[in-house]
């Protein structure tokens, strides 16, 4: 279903910022002029990202696709037609782009339906270490039948390899030998131990492509393969996202979705705002905010601009879900502090239509619902959530989906990357490292005994005292 | 599984709060005296608790049940006898509480188990108005075996009376009037439209007691009936309720955990800290974070106090999950601002143990997680997570679990309830009421067309008008 160019069009989505601006939310939004003057100062920005174009991989994965995507279409008939589950053993970047596709393009209830009304076996990510969420796995699957899709580039995320671990150990005693054909590892082509463990037991083996960082990467394998196992359209998803990267390849940024959505996000950070709400008002998009969320957070989230001065830049990402959480957040949203920015996602029509019915005519206080439709009561509490921050100066902005499908959700996926990239640039800062998990990470090392970490493990236990007073 | 004390005791919930104190994380943090001014002035927040401790009838809900209570046990051997599944129909506090505690007591794929394996029905919790998600419902359940459990106090929450309409069509249409005995309203008894329809109906019925809002309301009928359904040892968690108000009603905040919790975080506000993450270690705590968020930002985020001064005050509530969130946010958390506290949720013994068995023992990057367990792992990288964000300033206090259970659970929510409360009481706001929904329900009804809305439907569609090029 990839898109001609006209239907393209009718497809794209876009972005409403009417009431970022003062004009219509009063003090607390952006003025013309500042907005112009951030225009300016984005032109070096501009230049820089199309100086930078060449080592951000992600942005070719929507072009320099064909044998890849052949490959993975391949192995997902291969397993959509011989396997009953399909597990996804990832953390990070490697699960939450793959959670949020499913969300949004799988049939809202997929593992419960019944195998021949799925386009592809259950699907299960797998991107924590509980133990009792590993045991509860094991309960529901039958090796025999499942296919596992390990997914780290470095080989050595300890979450993901212990989980690796225990599923080999698992199959081997379940299957023999002939457990090497239920895993597939998505990792480095070259480095890593991922690598090294596939090639000697014989895994398949798709790779993340040098240059795409995980939370960059779900348009690569890491989320094309899940995607294709269910059935999705892979090439509609990397249609839209090239569809978008072209419609961001504009300079002008009062044209350019993705860079005109990042200059305001900083035009409102400097004026306070810490806090960037996503409120998809579609469950089918809920993930997206999760995967927002990740992408948002550990790009910018930093303690030193590229000159290497202290910043302690990075605006918090809030998920909420329309119209649930009107009766969780907008309380908050629209009597609280002038400290965040929203962006609505907004569906224009729905792959389902209900109908509310003539019910309890006698009772006017719910008698007006009927006649109407759910797809219009959502739209309408979204519209009406939408007025209720914008009267009470909350800054918010809307994007604007005519559809869910794979094409739009590939735009999205686009957008939402190069709005982060260009807000790096304009914050000066380096949006794709992540330094701030190094310390975390050494101190499990330490604390599981791994050699090498002594000093850190003596440092940790005397960092671990506690006064007793304090614990109540 | 009620508990005797000495077993009660050794199952009590603690809050470790060393990391929000300067001494432990330096200038961020909150020294020795500034405690000391809130202690003082928390007396008379205690005295007004204490006052007002009569109109807080969802601090009576553990002490006063004894005929409800036996109601819904019967009503849920019932149900569990004669139901293949079990939908609640409700949103906000309605569902809200609901999922958290299906998550925290159920096994973790309860819906997927064979029906022999599971302790009820299939649960199905509904809290949006989204249509396809409506539709796929409708897909998976079997109306002579779907038992529905419609909640709302008022009888006017127009997104549960919608669906309720649609539901009593479907099953009018599907099963005759035999369709009543497929439909449990939980609603106030004499007031409201839902009691009128149930009387009407013929529905069974339970009651949300007066003085009861929707966000503290899991303790009654609204979240023992959907619990007792699935097998949830509902007086566990009341009497695990009972257990941590009488810890929380010590006048000495220094041995009051929920009253010393408000004080942290009240502390932190004044800081500018106006962001609380809530991170719990475990799966089975995951929406105990969501349940929480609504807790504290509708109670908290209020546009004035008391007095009937403007204060836009409100912390906005932050859900995370470890460890997942390490490779999302914890970047962020630990070289970002400090304008957040974190609370962990540490368990310390799950209901599963998973070892990592040896595997790739030639490789050393993986080979020192052989021979741990995940219960160790996911338990070492909180304890890393938690080093990490305190060697770097951040505010952060852990409430810890001995295990998750329904005692634990229910002094979880007593205390969660009771800082919410006592926090509503130190910032002089009402926590108890939520004005600012109020225009958004207004704008809903302008735009479905209920009669004498006219005026706002007409400001609304002029206040709808966009400027195009605001648009891209």
């Amino acid at each position: 279903m990839a898109y001609r160019c006209e239907k393209a069009d009718a497809m794209r989505i876009h972005m409403d910022y009417n009431n970022m601006m003062a004009e219509n939310i009063g003090k607390n939004g952006i003025c013309e002029d500042e907005l112009a003057k951030m225009a300016e100062k984005s032109a070096e920005c501009i230049y820089a990202m199309e100086k930078k174009r060449g080592s951000m991989k992600w942005r070719d994965l929507p072009y320099d696709r064909c044998e890849t995507v052949e490959r993975i279409k391949k192995t997902a008939e291969y397993v959509r037609e011989n396997f009953e589950s399909f597990v996804v053993l990832g953390i990070g970047g490697s699960a939450l782009g793959p959670i949020a596709v499913q969300q949004a393009l799988n049939h809202m209830r997929y593992n419960e339906l019944p195998r021949e009304k799925r386009s592809g076996p259950k699907i299960y990510i797998e991107d924590n270490v509980d133990p009792e969420r590993m045991e509860s796995l094991l309960d529901i699957i039958n090796p025999e039948t499942a296919m596992f899709n390990v997914i780290t580039k470095s080989g050595s995320t300890s979450e993901t390899m212990s989980q690796l671990m225990i599923i080999t150990s698992y199959l081997r005693r379940e299957l023999g030998a002939a457990y090497s054909k239920h895993i597939i590892a998505t990792t480095d082509e070259h480095k890593g131990n991922l690598i090294k463990i596939a090639k000697q037991e014989g895994y398949e083996t798709f790779f993340v492509p040098d240059g795409v960082g995980g939370r960059f990467s779900e348009l690569c394998p890491v989320g094309l393969l899940p995607a294709a196992v269910c059935g999705i359209d892979i090439d509609a998803l990397l249609d839209g996202a090239k569809y978008m990267d072209g419609i961001c390849s504009e300079r002008n940024i009062y044209a350019n979705p993705a860079y005109m959505s990042a200059a305001l996000e900083v035009c409102a950070m400097e004026k306070g705002c810490n806090i960037s709400v996503m409120m998809p008002y579609a469950d089918s998009l809920k993930y997206m905010a999760d995967w927002y969320a990740q992408l948002w957070a550990e790009s910018l989230g930093k303690r030193v601009n590229n000159a290497g001065e202290e910043v302690r830049c990075g605006q918090t990402p809030v998920k909420a879900l329309g119209v649930t959480d009107q009766h969780s957040q907008v309380q908050l949203y629209t009597e609280g502090p002038f400290d965040k920015t929203l962006t609505f996602l907004a569906v224009e029509n729905f792959r389902a239509h209900v109908e509310i019915p003539h019910a309890f005519d006698d009772i006017p206080d719910v008698a007006f619902l009927s006649g109407h439709t759910l797809n219009e009561l959502i739209n309408s509490e979204r519209r009406a959530t939408e007025y209720a921050v914008t009267k009470s100066g909350h800054m918010n902005k809307t994007i604007i989906l005519p559809e869910v499908n794979a094409f739009t959700l590939g735009q999205l996926i686009c957008l939402l990357e190069l709005q982060t990239a260009f807000a790096g640039e304009l914050l000066s800062i380096n949006a794709f490292d992540q330094p701030g998990v190094e310390e975390g990470k050494n101190a499990t090392y330490a604390l599981l005994g791994r050699p090498g970490y002594d000093d850190k493990r003596r440092e940790l236990i005397s960092a671990g005292e506690k006064t007793a007073r304090y614990i109540i």
